[in-house]
Order: structure tokens, then sequence, then C-alpha cells
């Protein structure tokens, strides 16, 4: 069928084509089937959408995706992609090979799926759940169509990952300049807050640029073993973002796709010796021991299949670990910890999981040595540097959000809970992590005693409104939860 | 958070908010997420898609469905749309309720959905079934979303439904007048065809028109017992078409969603007393008939609960029924059929299936006679006239497409197979169903004794272009196998 073509831009990533709902029916075709489109002996397919409004019948509108179309094209009804068909399959329960999955994970880079195919993919992952097998072949798969670092001449690379959900878990800026201390390499890429108050990347930025080339990255290491930048400016694993996309507005997160995401990335860095942390407890990712463990056991097993040698620590997750919410809040408290300071958990927290690594890794240095000794201080301000940032870097130089709201207790008790989620919304009402000195500071843990008019948290702000808007929030909620040591009840409801 | 709002038009049912990366990130907002939009007091919500490109910092641009919004508007993360939670309770294969059903499908009536979410709530349905309360309770909920015939002080209003995939099956226009001349209303709507030649619409738009308002349709059916007309343009069920879009590209078609889909317009129809085709065999829908038996089993226990009486009738789909394919060849079997002649198949079918509903509303009539009494003539007439059609149209008067390609058999022996998907293709590619006259015309049947030279069909296109298309597929292909009595294999791969 001959239609002419316009351009349209309507911000999809997917190559769709609107037509005419009359010329629709002439080509045979629903919404959502597939089209090939014709222009000066070039090819491309597009998703159908009608309209009756934006195009007339004769022609046809493509968004960018499609390349640029304009003049007279021929149309006709083309196949779905493949991957529809073992979307299909795994919907029957049936389990995918390799070449099927490699499919999928093309097609979805692609974007050659569209949102409703898209939606049943993951649907399908979750409800049917991806066997080990397949989450060994989805793992390869999602990094074979990224982009790879080669490690020439080195055999050993480190690498680290948590699995999230818990606030103010900062260890990874303290893990990584202790690694690098102790002469292994640890590429670390990290991501940018979306829902919580700071990301690693957030944080970092605080103190250098974190935006770098595969080739800078490589370029960073060589020189000090080690790197802090923001996994976002890279394409270590393409698909792994367009999936999170799909699964996030259903809150559904299949432990195989998790397994696959993290360790398709690391696959990609070049990473073969990782420690992975799984937070658990209430609030965090993974809320049961059980289910920790379980991931933990499949973690290692397809780490194994992939050539990697990988760790799992189940730590608690259900209070935040540091003492600083919030980029500049805990950048100061991975400044201190690397000062040899710092919250005692933090500290004890990054010792365990780095020695766990180290050891991994074949090495036998001691990481409260390397961190004790100024070592890890060292090579910290080494990357700093090698990032473009201050390598003279103090904590003074950090100054939290002038507007402050001190929040003390109104009974005497024990701290029994500090919420994570709320510190989180706290945090963001206040600002971060945009305002990089926006978040609050804790000054107790479960278990603390706790006096009337005790100190229980700070709120930071760089704004008046926005700190009243945190406030709004600190009053109407329990953010930390003092009771009598007697106290039977939760709550009453 | 304040932004500056603009208008665009995207082709886009969904009410999407086009959001900067940036402000998305400052409103701790994913892709898919819902945000609160409020103008001048009024309150909308939208979902989010990101750009970098189409809006600038501090601006968003909004689809036409989240109605007029330009200038200054205030912005704020909003809850998901509660049906997503219901999704997600259906893909951990939780039973839901009636109120959880209603309001998934309310939220997709609203076009709350993003396409994600719709995809997964087909894949959930499909993957994890419908029980039978729960298909009881969707086509409860389809149909109250639907607007509604009512009919006073008539007790029985018959329907008529068939499961399709069967080329030439164009019994509904000779069971309506049956049932209308035996005194019982029957408002039947139909479809038009997408991927085959003629959908029962487009064969009465031959010969009528087929667009009418509920107030016409109801106006019709009391002036004459029946109507036949196109469903597209009443709003009996509006959920429906919304999950087809869906369903279709992932070719899935849950036996509940099929079961609600139905028995909702007829219940939004008013009618009580339906017969239920179900085609199987190769090439239809259902391919098996212990399938069959199943849905038919699920149609009269969900019928019942609905307060209608069902009957299904399971019928040989394995080729096509009637002579003719495609509109005008189609309405001249009907004519034929309805005059006392027609292919007997169609025949017999016809009035099998009216016997059937006859008995199920309580009447006593006998449809042979019906029919050949010439009284099913003149109530298909009525209809006709009715639906501002011409009352006196003979077979004369409907044109076959006057290009034609006889088709003749190279080998002497039994037709063993007749292929409704070829047939469907052929007669599209000839032009139908847009080319009314295009199609074709089946001189034999499976069974029937063919010698060389035989006729086997006819194509008729409205273009030599056409007939030229057509003409090439059925060069490379086998529509009527012809083998020999001894002939063990059916092919050699």
């Amino acid at each position: 069928m001959q239609l002419t073509a316009q351009e349209i831009d309507i911000g999809s990533r997917s190559p769709t084509v609107l037509l005419n709902t009359a010329d629709a029916a002439e080509l045979g075709v629903h919404q959502l089937d597939r089209v090939q489109i014709e222009h000066d002996g070039r090819i491309s397919i597009g998703i159908v959408e009608f309209t009756d409004e934006l195009v007339d019948p004769g022609t046809l509108a493509v968004t960018r995706r499609l390349g640029h179309l304009s003049g007279p094209v021929e149309v006709i009804p083309a196949p779905q992609p493949r991957a529809v068909h073992y979307i299909k399959k795994k919907l029957d329960d049936i389990e995918l090979d390799k070449p099927e999955l490699h499919r999928i994970v093309l097609d979805i880079k692609e974007d050659r799926l569209s949102d409703v195919e898209l939606g049943a993919y993951v649907a399908a992952t979750y409800t049917n759940g991806l066997s080990l097998e397949e989450t060994m072949h989805l793992a390869e798969c999602m990094a074979e169509v990224g982009d790879a670092i080669e490690w020439e001449d080195t055999a050993v690379v480190a690498d680290k990952h948590s699995i999230g959900g818990v606030a103010g878990n900062r260890v990874t800026p303290i893990i990584v300049p202790i690694v690098a201390a102790a002469g292994v390499k640890i590429p670390k890429t990290s991501s940018r807050a979306v829902t919580s108050p700071a990301g690693t990347a957030d944080t970092m930025e605080v103190l250098c640029d974190v935006e770098f080339s595969l080739a800078e990255i490589k370029e960073i290491v060589t020189e000090t073993n080690g790197c802090l930048v923001w996994g976002g400016s890279v394409n270590l694993s393409p698909v792994d973002d367009k999936i999170i996309r799909a699964e996030t507005p259903l809150s559904i997160d299949p432990p195989g796709q998790i397994i696959a995401s993290v360790l398709s990335k690391k696959k990609s860095a070049g990473s073969n010796h990782i420690v992975v942390d799984v937070p658990y407890g209430e609030g965090a990712k993974v809320e049961s021991l059980a289910q920790a463990r379980e991931l933990a056991e499949d973690f290692k097993r397809v780490g194994d299949h992939l050539g990697m040698a990988i760790e799992c620590t189940i730590t608690r997750g259900s209070q935040p670990i540091g003492r600083g919410i919030g980029p500049v809040l805990e950048a100061r408290d991975v400044l201190e910890t690397l000062a040899g300071g710092g919250p005692e958990e933090l500290r004890l927290k990054s010792v365990r999981l780095a020695d766990i690594l180290l050891g991994s890794c074949g090495c036998a240095e001691d990481a409260t040595e390397i961190l004790d000794s100024g070592r890890a201080m060292a090579a910290f301000r080494d990357i700093l540097a090698a990032q473009g940032g201050d390598s003279d870097v103090t904590v003074d130089d950090l100054v939290p959000g002038r507007h402050e709201l001190p929040v003390a207790a109104d009974r005497e008790g024990i701290v029994t809970h500090v919420d994570n989620r709320l510190v989180s919304d706290v945090a963001r009402r206040a600002g971060a992590p945009k305002d990089k000195g926006a978040g609050m500071v804790l000054h107790c843990r479960v278990g603390d005693k706790i006096g009337v008019g005790d100190s229980l948290f700070t709120v930071h702000a760089e704004s008046k409104e926005k700190l009243a808007d945190a406030e709004r929030l600190v009053e109407r909620s329990e953010t930390i939860r003092v009771r009598s040591r007697d106290e039977a009840l939760v709550e009453l409801v």
C-alpha cells in the first residue's frame, strides 16, 4: 500500500507508526501490529497505532526512531518480532533457551517491543519465574549486547553491589579505596537516586565528577586501581534500564531478573570477584532472612556459571547504616570514616565487606589495617584527583544545608525503630538529592536509651520552604520510634 | 513543584505527561509513575514519560486526554491507580473479587493504565487463568461500564455469537431473520473484518447501513424484531476493545476473557437467550474438540450466573461454510439461502442453530418452515428497509468483482483440505473487504471427487493489479488440497 510519510516527534523511544484507521483496515493490521515501510530501497519496521485525527487517510506519521522518513513509502504488514513468540512461550511456562533469551534481549535493546509486550515479558518472568539456567543465559545475553571493558594482564578485578533499600548505606566509597589501596582493581559504577535521598553517584558528585566514558574509566582505574562513577553514562547493560522501566510501575522485581541485571553489568565491566550485599528487614528490598538466603545462593550459582567468584553478605537492613542522609551529609560520613572516625556501623560494615572481597581476590591484606594506616584515604584522594575533584577536601569543606530543624524526643524510653522509608521521605522533602546539602543527621540508633528532650535527628535544608515542607512530614509521622521498655504494643489499630 | 504546561498531540489515548528528565529526578518519579497536576483548582492524574528533547526543564507537555492544560501548574507525585495493585495480585495468582475486578475494568475504561500495566494484566489473566467466579464478575463489570438497552415488556430477547476463525461462515444474516420472523426479538451486533476478508458487518454493508446509535437499534428491533448492525458504533462493552488491543499482539485470548467479552456485550444488549457457536478444527480459533467442550461448558455456567440461557453448538470449523468469501459474494450466498437455495452447508448450519435458539426461547416454530415459506426472506427485507437498504434487492444486483481468475485442479483425486487461512489471504489480496466485490467463490468441499481440469475456485477482484496480487499467492500455495485416495502422506518435510 502506497502512503505518504511525515515525521512526528512524540517523545517515544519505540518505532511508532500512526496510521489512519481506514488505511489500517485496508492493510489488515491491528493496533500494535508491525508494518514494514520501504522508502528509497531502505526498509524499516514500525509498531502500528491508530488515529483518526492526527493523520489523514493516505498518509502516515512515523517517530524519529524509524529514521528520517518523508514522502512516498510502500507499506505492508510485517510479522511480530520473534521475541514476542518467546514471551508467549514464557507465559505458557515453558523454559527458554539461550538463543530465545538472546532474541528477547536484542529486541528489547533495539526498542522493537511495544509496551504491552514488555509488560507481558516482565509479568511472565515474575509470575512463572526464571530458572537458574535462564538467569545464567539472561545475564550473559544482557552483557553481550552492552559495551565492555577488557583488562589486559589483570587476572583479578573486584567489584561490589548492594541490593539496596537501606538509607545511609554509603559503604561503597569506603570499600573501593580500601580494595584499591590493597592493589586490586575495582571499577565501580553506581546509580543516582530516583526515590531515595542519595545514590552513591550523588554522594560522590559532591566531591568530584562522576560522568565518564568507558575509555576514561579504564584510564582512571589503571592509574588509581579504583573509580566511583555513575553507571548511567556508560552502556554496560543497556537492556537493564528498559526492563526496570517496565518493572517499576508494577513493583515487581523477580530475583532472576535482579541477578541477571547486576551480574550482566559486572561482567561487562570485566569484574570477576564480587561481593554482593543483601540487606534484609522491614523496609528493605528483601524483607525476610529466608528470601535473602535464597537470593544469595542463586547469585553464587549464576556467578559460578559466568566465571565469577561471588561472596554474598546478608546484613541487617531495617535501619539506616550511617548517620548522614543526603549527598553532602553522607559524604561527610565517608570522609570521617576514611580518616579513622565516622559512624561505628558504617566503619564496621565497610571493613567487613572489604575483608571478604579482598579474601575472595586472594589478597592477604587486612582492611582495618589499610583504613587505620591512612592508605585507604590516600587511595580515595587519588581517585578524587583522577575524577577531577579536589583531592585535599576535608569534612569542613562539606557544608550541610544551613536551615536546620532539630527534632527531640517527647518521651523517654528505648529507640525501637528507625523507619528507612520515612527517613528517605523527610530527607527528600528537605531537598535531597538535588540540594546537595539537604537531608538529615541521625543522632540515635535502635536500642539507644533516650530521655525526654534528647536529640533524635536534625533535618538540614538549603531553603526555608523545603525545611518547612519536611517539618510538616516530621510532625505528622514517627520517623524514629521511642517506646518504654515494658511497652508490648507496637501500634494500636 | 511548579511547572509550565503545554498541550501536545501524540495520538495517545493515555493521559501522558512528558517531563524533562531533570524535573522528573527532582520530583522523584520514575517513568510510568503517576503525577497529579493541579491547574486552576482542577486536578488531573497523568502517566509520566521522560524526555530530554521535547520539553525543557521547568515545563511539561500533556496529551489531550488530560484536558486543556496550559500555563502554570502544580505537580506532585501521585499513587498508581488501584488497578495496578490488583494486577500485581493476579500475577501472584491470587483470585480477585468483584470490587477488585471492577476497579481494573474502570481504570481500563478510563485509560488510566499504561500499556506496560495493560500488558501485565492480559499476561496475568492468560498465564494464571480466570476462575469461573472471576469470569462471572468480569462479565458483569464489563457490562456495567457500558451503555445498555432496556427491553420493556419483553421477557425473551435472543442473540447469537460465533467464536470465529472460519471463512464464509455467514450464518448470522440467515439466523436473525428466521428468529425475527418467529416473533422473537434479536438485536444482533457484529464486527467488521480486521484480518479476515469479511465480517458480518462488512457483508451487511453491501445491502444497507450498519452504523446506528443504541436508540436507533432499539427502534429498528421494535419495528422488525431484528437488526444486523456494526457493534463498533455502539458502546456496549467499551473495555472489550481496549483489552483486545493488548491481547492481539501477544496472540493470547484466555477463555475467561473471551466469555466475559462476549457475554458483557450480550448483557448490555439486553439479550437473555443466546446460542454460542464454537467451531473447532485446523485453522479455527479453537483447535480441538476437548477445548471446544470446555469453553462451551464455561459459557453455559457463566451465562447461568448472569441470568442468561446459553446453548452452545460445537461445529466443524476446518473448512469454509458457504461458497462465497468476501462481502458481496457472501451476501449473494445469504440472499440465495433466504430464497430457499444457497450452499447446502450454510443452509443446514443456519437452520440448525436457529432451531436451537428458538427452542431455547420457548418458541415452537420450525426454522426450516420459516425459511421455506419465505417468511425469513420477508423479515430480512423488513430489516434491510429499516436499516436504510433496498428491500427489493436480488442476487443479480450484487455484482462480483469483474476481474476473474478461475483455478482448476492439475491432478485428479479427492479434496482433502480447504485451508481457511489461505482462503482468507487470497480473498484479502484480491481486495476484500474494502473492495466489496472482491474475494473468491469455492466450487468444491472436502470429500469431493475431482478430475484434472475441474474447477476448484474462482478469485474475483475489482482491479487487475489486485487480481495479479492474489494470483501470485495462489500460485505459490495450495489453497485447496487434492490427493489421490491411496496417498498416505499429507506432506513430505
